[in-house]
């Protein structure tokens, strides 16, 4: 959960092998307790970026590293791991692909020192990507899985712990083939039918799309992800994700099959026994079982993030009440911890979502209440 | 600014049938501005709690109401509508039920007087149900579909709207069948598809939903719902949710066609000409398509999405620093149309993201540069 400083000296010397979100918060991490990150990229644009923000130094060539870490988009991560190997005899590599078991295979096809691989996929990301949208905290309460091969030496598993610890994250040991399975169960699924709910979306009327709400957004939200990137990760779990996605249109099909019966029957039938009564008793199944299965997602990672108190605030739609309202939290002492300010379809009016700690409610709520603002929740 | 207190006083005297969350809600908020509400329920319990919290008075019977709402589960709408109409010859009817055409049947073919019926969709909602759940202001900055019927009186429908801005909604008016055809796209659908999602997490071993993050809480937020009240829902509007669920199961079939010919292929074709190709190209279609259909949810005040410039400031994490921030955008001129803060405990500053209407851009930079701000991006 925090991050463990003795960890990150211990590492010594990191190489870190692409300088996007990942890479540059991996040396953003590092670097926050001394150790020597040493960054490459093959974009000098990225690279320059990374090292100004503080995220480590140009590789130089020709150092020692205790471990590499390989932080590129997924269809060069196989071959750059066998080059990194290579490279450095001395080495541990990891690491940060979201698909596990093709790396491992195509490093082992490379004929690379297995000895020294240990895969690793930190559950950790953000919807802006580049080392600028990077953050040293970002692997902080997240899962960061380690997938040893085989072959791998225990004391380069020891190395993975170390850099998991480093970051803050919380490090979790399985297969690459479980890993596999259970990401595409948790992440990869969710995302298509995040993409299959949004793509319907492109046909809705103008009319339809101005009737949308939280639920619709919080089901397409992760919609908005890169193409190339997904279809990369879905082609590397292709097997996995598919078994999933089967078992899904089993219960569409069954979905789409109720829902003509009732469309059939008409409403007045829908409470008698018999076929209109069996379709809508299926329907419910299908409500009851995603119950279920959503209870089963468990809590924040190793106490993650703070939980924050929240309070929605009416702001109206003109220059300078912003400002107004901060000056009231402001002038109270108040520290706002997180905020987002959301639509109010039809309305000149905004919703301001403010996070507080706990202990900062009741006086946020007093400083609201004695500036005349209105608050929803 | 929502609430319009000329509109409550209208309304003189209100019915409110069904003082569940909605119901007692309509309550709370008219009789924030002085309109008498009479109120009943079938179970006592609720109907009590529902006055005690300030909703409106018991129906003593015999009174005249300028409108009446039936605020009930929607398997009892129609029939609660088609009494309303029968009881008190002067009132205007009206229902909260999410699905519409259906009821409009019903209560035509009760006989019913159609003039006085227009039928109503409050979008508003909370995930705990029941009077206690209520607030006056449920429905501030939300749509309130309203969906007249071929015989309803021009003076009805002005009821209804009066009942909308009493309540800070923004009313939309539409045909009943073309609002079922449009909840079925950005509210059924996407319900049905986080229940699908859900189900197949019963089947999750702990250490896979170990692995769970913010993207499978989103998609899966909205199957914690009610599977009664959903399979009501759903079976009302069955023909339409069909249709639009026939089509998403036309692009998965596509999604798992294509994960089975890059699944047999491996990982090396995938880059190649040929079959698999094809197939990498058709998933990245599917998710650009979602890209697409994400991008039509509208933006800010439910008019089409709007292109805003993003601004990303670097915020000190102390007290005063929002208000000073706030304070030199205000005084530019400048409105924020949308923003949200990310900060991480601990961390020395916070990220803030700014969108502008592109023409205050250049201001706003101008604005920050001139207070000392530090932008990002």
């Amino acid at each position: 959960m925090s991050i463990d400083p003795a960890a990150a000296a211990a590492l010594g010397t990191v190489r870190v092998i692409g300088t996007g979100l990942l890479g540059t918060s991996i040396g953003l991490a590092l670097r926050a307790h001394g150790t020597r990150v040493l960054l490459r990229d093959v974009s000098p644009t990225a690279l320059s970026v990374a090292g100004n923000v503080g995220a480590g130094e140009p590789d130089p060539g020709g150092v020692g590293a205790r471990l590499t870490v390989v932080a590129t988009p997924p269809d060069v991560t196989a071959d750059l791991v066998a080059r990194a190997l290579a490279e450095d005899p001395g080495t541990t590599v990891t690491d940060v692909a979201s698909v596990k078991a093709g790396v491992l295979q195509a490093v082992a096809a490379a004929g690379a020192d297995l000895s020294r691989y240990v895969g690793g996929h930190p559950m950790a990301g953000r919807e802006r990507s580049g080392p600028l949208a990077a953050r040293s905290d970002l692997f902080a309460g997240r899962p960061w899985v380690i997938c040893p091969g085989d072959k791998s030496d225990p004391a380069r598993i020891e190395d993975l712990l170390l850099l998991a610890r480093a970051t803050g994250a919380g490090p979790v040991i399985m297969p690459a083939a479980e890993h596999d399975i259970a990401v595409a169960l948790v992440s990869h699924v969710p995302q298509v039918a995040a993409s299959l709910v949004a793509a319907r979306l492109q046909g809705g009327s103008d009319e339809a799309m101005s009737l949308a709400g939280q639920g619709l957004r919080d089901v397409t939200r992760i919609a908005a992800s890169d193409p190339l990137l997904w279809a990369q990760i879905l082609g590397a779990n292709a097997a996995p994700v598919a078994a999933v996605l089967d078992r899904l249109r089993d219960d569409l099909d069954g979905a789409i099959t109720q829902l003509r019966v009732l469309a059939a029957a008409g409403d007045g039938d829908c409470g008698r026994v018999g076929p209109a009564g069996a379709a809508l008793a299926g329907v419910a199944d299908l409500i009851m079982r995603g119950n279920v299965g959503r209870e089963r997602i468990p809590g924040k990672h190793g106490g993650g993030p703070t939980r924050y108190a929240v309070l929605t605030v009416l702001v109206p739609d003109r220059p300078g009440q912003l400002a107004q309202l901060f000056a009231d939290i402001g002038s109270a002492g108040i520290n706002v911890e997180e905020m987002t300010l959301e639509h109010a379809p039809g309305h000149a009016v905004g919703l301001l979502e403010l996070s507080v700690l706990p202990t900062s409610e009741a006086p946020l709520e007093a400083a609201l209440a004695a500036g005349g603002w209105h608050v929803v929740s």
